[in-house]
């Protein structure tokens, strides 16, 4: 591994893009926050309803779920809307769980009550990363609808057991990058998209390496730098929420 | 009619919300522009794709038409994405109808040659006449596209016959009121969508009396009224394509 | 403008089609009628349903609404069903809201009380001018199924507020033409249809450029030209409705 | 079996009700025929394609299919459109089927050469017996439509084995009936659907017994009566085609 | 007809393929069969669910009803899922709505009471006959499931009629054939299917000539040939249903 | 961590369930194989097309790709079929990724030139696990498929660069257990999916905390144990392949 290497856009192998989170961009939902991290952006919408979908009622539990999808024009050539094939992307299917999974993994869904939380992650410009983008931007959207909650006396304390942000790292000749771009992405080896809480636990981890299969040990220096990518993730998101 | 009244939010019956137009905002597209008026948004994006539709192919002469879509959350409540029920809303197929017609009225397309140009125009945030907001951005999205192909060389000179921008004037209570907000709309007996060029020709003109028929007698007044409360709205669209 | 001139089906410019308004053509409907216009004829049903959509319960009002669609050799090439493709075409989209929205105007929703009208408008053969006969034709169905509820005592009177038809005038070479057939349609620089009542307001105007935008102070004769245009069509209607 | 069974319409056992065959209803068709029988209205279009679908181009044949729908209104009930759930329901499904295959048999396919007729069939009031309704008048429009073909001088001569019809039959308290309406056909204990040739082969049978299971030794009876049940069909169909 | 005629397969004209009946293979429903006949498998599930469908509440009747459906490979081409096109391939819907007709017919809908069982026919390996099998096998998961709510005394007494099993018989230059596999499916002038009671009675009978119409008097040697042929399925599922 | 844990149907922590891997189970594909694991049972189909999809040709390299389903009764209770939907469930969609993604890794696509394998996992019976298993088993089909092609000398040497093979981990109350059932897997507080070579190397790997994050320091361990308990499902895929 070289630790000397300098990447295109001029960063180190362990440097992520600059962040940036603007809370309350879509000001008629309840929390939302739009999140660049370089050249990708994500809007990110909470919307509450005050029930839970017909599977979950009666279970005193409250339900926190996730929709992802791009504008057409966010990549370099137009894609056509989900829509016209009347069948969401099964790309955008397994990337809208995950945010999903990783949202309730942070939450107290008996404490939420009844009650729903929709997280609306459209991609408004994509250069790699928005999956994990969605994740951290869509954080400061549910605290931010929770918080409006608790203001308006519906919940005693925010529901929230800690918080998470999401970073992607990539294997690429044998040197970890952190924070892929579009092109970086389209290269690698392997790609490992890492959802951690702010005390370092582990809350989604996915390794996939289309191109050749790689050894066990890297996995550990996977999580630790991606451990470490996360820390101004995790303080955009504290400055953000005030 | 009351010249006097002052509006909800301070403005006269025949002041136009402020307008401001940002041009080239989606980079990765051939031309952009997002359209602010009041608390609309509007995120246009023109893509130029270098063939025409089958049905069109083999006739010498290009193709220009929209896509319009809102965020789930631009409005007060959330709405289902449009790709879950397999089919776009019969409201927005109507309104990229109109955006459509609109825009190829502005183009020479014999002169564009077979290529295509796709608008997209999705609402980031909705307050009322997203419909006229969308064909004003659109122009300065179109138009820069076009220039892209100028300066590429594919095309000598761009293929505008006119600029176009549209706004919506209300009847209410026998009173006109210039650009509706969406409370406003909402309760007008009738409201008027109107399409215009430059040199002040009707390009699309739709009234429509839900609540109360109308005299034929004030269709002229809406023309004038539109007429004017265009003109910011040209100045605008100049000053974004410097 | 060339007031001598004579259209290909040996029409004058300020002449319609024939119009004949067939009533109870499809007698299992509690309202329905046959219109046909020239070559074109749709097919009216009016269905009663004792409810009105879910999203309208509680508001002590009714709901009249439209659908329309065209048998697939109504026309000279054969065009494939809707179904297929699972979706309701654009145009059949945009036409249908129109049909709905003008025959909501001439209904007293309240005073319908909280039960729907459904028109259905099938076009069996189509020469240009279906919308607007759909509409002329459509509130034929429409009064006959209204009439149906007073007669078994559910309303005491017809909630009517006025009648309404509809017919299109074209701007042709700077010659305004009324009722076009296909062929003059397609080739028409703008084409606009009038919905209007029996006392000469304006129920619904649109007015499209395709071709060339046209002046504002053509507005004015189109809407005289139409009002002239629709008695005919007025007339078939008391005619069909005895 | 009682013999002297007079039915709710004044019917004997044994008799169909009156037949009338329109020929070039829908003129901008190859071929078409209305044809009524009793209270059920069938609508035939006959579209000719200058070729087969894919699947079998290059065989040096040709093909012959059917679509099948109803007006929302032809029924006593209306019943939502299938574009709307977008898939044509499973009745419909197996009845052009069925109009297809016999119509194929009906057909010299190699004759044809490699092009398609598509057989529309689209009822307009339902009152039992849709389906053969639809085989016999779908049969007057093919022959039209190959009839055109011979007239353009696409074809040297008509490429047709035979002529087809059909008619139902049900079982109801042992009683054999000919040609059931609605109401009949909803309390028969059996019903039987049979295409056969003017030499009276059999091209498709169909017994269903949803009530009560049936001797075979009635099969024959069921075909002896279809057999003369016919005749008049075939009389109205040759009277159709002049 | 060539009594001596030996099959590609050895079979006499008269003689089915060896049949095997297999109870409980999908162990989680309340009743399962497979059923291999020759080559041809399908995997049977009968599923109880407590309650009808919502037309029919309220009746004081129960349900019958089936889905049929092939995997992809079942077949010596790769057919794509109907969940691809999201519509039921039109040959499924039709041999579903025969499956589930035939075993109503056996079924004392009355005395199963406001309950619903869904019979599920999955084609593993097709090799001609599928419809007919999945009806020998339907029948068998069927009765298994209805004795399990015997066994959970939710019935007194098993809502059977009769037995039921299926057959199909061609008809190819003349020769009749007992129970088609594909190769001489595809080649038949005519194919019929079968479905009777174990007492000889016809539950449902189709015979479509796609290749040449057929004598009537054929119809009566094909109804006791596919008697005499149901005899060893009669046997098998009374084996398998101990 | 307690070691010396018996789990509800006797298995020891690290034990998976036994597996058995039925090889040529789907005849008419080019490579089939059937896996058991436990109470799991997996339907593997490999097919081939000499051709890639339109979007990877004149790559001069292969396509390998999977999708999964169930069938309806294959669980506990009866679940709908996607078809109905006329969509992918999204579990289905993320699954099928993930099995694609693993065998893609496995395989030379270079050297199988432009021609695509589909790969379809049929769940007969799901008590956990059908993930893992589906990979484990299509790899068997595959390489039964691309040695079809070596046999019809269409290739030299079958284009595998490793075999590969899947199983699950859960960690519950702190202890690590292999290969979960239904009833384990649905109390994990996390759980894993480990694609791995025979090699060692990692394809793919997974790890989800829906109930509470885990340490890193758990991942090291989590990949030991799958890496042991792949050894006898590596053994099991030799025996098939003979």
């Amino acid at each position: 591994m070289n630790i000397d290497l300098i990447r295109a856009d001029g960063r180190r192998w362990d440097q992520a893009r600059s962040v940036r989170i603007t809370p309350g961009c879509q000001p008629f939902a309840e929390g939302s926050a739009m999140i660049e991290m370089g050249n990708t952006t994500v809007l990110c919408a909470a919307s509450v309803e005050e029930q839970v979908p017909r599977w979950m009622q009666g279970r005193g539990s409250g339900w926190v779920t996730a929709e992802y999808d791009m504008l057409p024009r966010a990549t370099s050539s137009r894609r056509s809307r989900d829509r016209d094939s009347g069948r969401t992307a099964s790309r955008s299917q397994e990337i809208q769980r995950l945010i999903g999974r990783s949202l309730r993994a942070a939450t107290d869904l008996k404490a939420l009550g009844e009650r729903a939380v929709y997280l609306d992650c459209d991609v408004l410009q994509a250069d790699g990363g928005t999956r994990t983008a969605a994740i951290t931007g869509a954080f400061v959207a549910l605290q931010l609808a929770l918080e409006s909650l608790v203001s308006a006396q519906k919940l005693d304390s925010i529901p929230l057991v800690c918080s998470i942000a999401a970073i992607s790292v990539g294997l690429s000749n044998d040197n970890l990058l952190l924070d892929l771009d579009y092109s970086e992405d389209s290269t690698a080896d392997a790609d490992f998209n890492i959802v951690m809480t702010d005390a370092g636990s582990v809350v989604e981890f996915q390794g996939t390496a289309e191109g050749n299969p790689f050894p066990r040990q890297r996995v550990g220096e996977v999580l630790s730098l991606a451990a470490r990518g996360l820390e101004p993730l995790f303080a955009a998101q504290r400055a953000a929420l005030g």
